[in-house]
């Protein structure tokens, strides 16, 4: 068999993949509209909203002694990866599918400065056969419960609805809940205290995560061995691909015991880098040293034909999260990372002046409209 | 055309309806016992859970100054109907399956004395085209921020993935989460309080609500008119399996404003009546009025051929929620129902004795073996 798979004719891009972001865009626009209008209603709680957190990660309400977060993720469609993984190789790999799907809520949420409480499962399945499978089922379980150990949160519950018609039979959708607090009110992390001079402090990934998965998949289409495909590392591309989503809040809730209040987080997922710019002020992104990417990682950009502009506007290229420091907290960010197993660098910094992220060492700049989430 | 439906040869069961309980329900007990493990994380933030509302409608942590709900829900298979009625009529229904969605998670988070925070949306779609039909999108758009509105709930954000390979093609699966609080925490109605000699106050459904539509598709495959079989009240089969499920949050809220605490509540969504014996205690209720039964609900039970025991361990048959107060506080309950334009009826009564449900105007009795959810 020939291990150096086949280049494909022309780049692969992600709206190839089957995601069309403008036909959603426009949804979610009238969504994000109707959604603040509601705000009003926490008043006759005595309660109000935290406006800034409209358009961050997760939601936030001011509910006096502390202030509460709540979030819903979906995983996407890395099960899939799990399931042509599961008939190739036998094994099920829903126990690192269940961290990922906790990682997916868990990252959002810390980024506001929360510590996650409470994580609800939801996991509709194409029909009751689906939970037929002990194995499978096990796993699910046996992840979930270990994702929730290693976040220090409680499993509070969740929904198991069968929806035949809906989700497709043999297939499952996951996502996951979350409600946590910002207490004491201090660690709220929405953007007013990031400024020029803060250090930009990069958490490593451990692949691909739970974003650029439709890229992926479709990319395997394209390999003679398919998930079979080694690695440079020796693993296989879909083994690669279903590294586990590392979980960061150990890392927020460490910074916190050490004393190191964020000024602003960013998961990176959806749009890659360009997450970075995400703080709807007027700030520039100076990075001066990139994280080692991972394995497959590299392996996507080289068989996708992507160049860095386009790979690190999409893919992670392992960054996972971002924590925007004070610069004197920066390496004390770093070592707490480090302390969790997590490795991590001092990236970059926070600049006055235009709104752009300037990866020097690649040579690429993402301007003001890179990134339209609001 | 006839309007009389052909009658089916033979009863139809839930099970030939497509759900399977007996192969979700193990998943459900390694998860339930997965999850209460858990539990003892939250020490570490210095709060517990409240373990009674483990294998109640929502999870409650104590956070100090009051307790903290949370739960995750999913619509179902309702969107299959909307879906078949719009080829018919031409009409988007997601405003009604809008309300419905939002419905399946406030019904459930207020049975523990929750006020309803805020709401998350989960709109995963079987690809992004889903989103593309700007009128069923706007539809889903209004009709959830209206549920918000009615619930006086503010609408955090929430999720939009586009899922080609798990959903399917033109189809989405909905569902909610809502946070909420208890507080003061004397609202807390997890069961304790709950005796013999109150009473039972049942509140109207607006129909089959969001439960039971698997049967109700089914049995649509059965009629010559399909869903355009018109009702004993002039609508549609179809029509009237969309009306929307009531939203019962101002009713849990104008009794609270009364002064009335309810002892319990019962979200009655799936298994119909049996869900009366959710409470754990060994107790006994006796029903002696019923409520109306919708024409919709009549319709369902006369075509499929149950009998009035099979009926009520499916279906609302009329009551779409319980309250179970202090028999002094009985009549003003219903009062305050009314008041917020829902109907309700004194029911029943709590009594000593052996764990039963007791529907006298039927002579229907479910035992303590009808209801199996913890």
């Amino acid at each position: 068999m020939n291990s150096t798979p086949q280049n494909p004719p022309a780049p692969l891009t992600y709206e190839q993949a089957g995601v069309n972001y403008d036909l959603i865009d426009p949804l979610k626009v009238a969504a994000q509209r109707a959604a603040a209008a509601t705000a009003v209603h926490l008043a006759a709680h005595g309660f109000s909203e935290v406006k800034a957190s409209r358009g961050e990660s997760a939601y936030v309400v001011d509910v006096g002694p502390f202030y509460l977060a709540s979030i819903v993720e979906c995983l996407g469609s890395k099960t899939l990866v799990a399931d042509d993984m599961h008939k190739l190789t036998g094994k099920s790999y829903y126990d690192t599918i269940a961290q990922d799907t906790i990682a997916m809520a868990i990252n959002d949420l810390i980024t506001v400065g929360a510590t996650p409480l409470v994580v609800q499962a939801y996991w509709a399945a194409g029909g009751s056969d689906w939970f037929g499978d002990a194995q499978r089922s096990q796993a699910l379980v046996a992840g979930w419960k270990r994702a929730c150990d290693v976040c220090g949160v409680a499993w509070g519950g969740g929904e198991t609805p069968a929806l035949a018609g809906i989700v497709e039979g043999g297939r499952i959708d996951l996502a996951a809940s979350c409600t946590g607090l910002i207490n004491p009110k201090e660690r709220l992390s929405v953007g007013d205290k990031l400024a020029p001079g803060d250090a930009i402090v990069l958490l490593a990934s451990s692949g691909i995560h739970a974003n650029g998965l439709s890229l992926a998949r479709k990319l395997a289409e394209r390999l003679p061995q398919g998930y079979l495909t080694p690695m440079s590392d020796g693993t296989t591309y879909g083994e690669a691909l279903l590294a586990p989503t590392t979980l960061y809040s150990p890392v927020t809730e460490g910074l916190f015991k050490a004393g190191v209040m964020p000024h602003y987080c960013a998961n990176i997922t959806g749009h890659g880098w360009r997450k970075l710019l995400r703080h709807p002020s007027s700030l520039g992104y100076r990075i001066h040293t990139v994280p080692k990417v991972p394995p497959v990682l590299q392996f996507i950009q080289a068989q996708a034909h992507h160049d860095d502009r386009e790979a690190y506007s999409t893919l992670n290229m392992g960054a996972g999260f971002a924590i925007f420091v004070d610069a004197k907290d920066a390496q004390r960010t770093v070592d707490v990372a480090k302390a969790q197993g997590i490795d991590a660098i001092i990236a970059g910094v926070v600049e006055a002046g235009a709104k752009q992220l300037v990866i020097e060492p690649l040579g690429v700049t993402f301007g003001d409209d890179a990134l339209n989430l609001r």
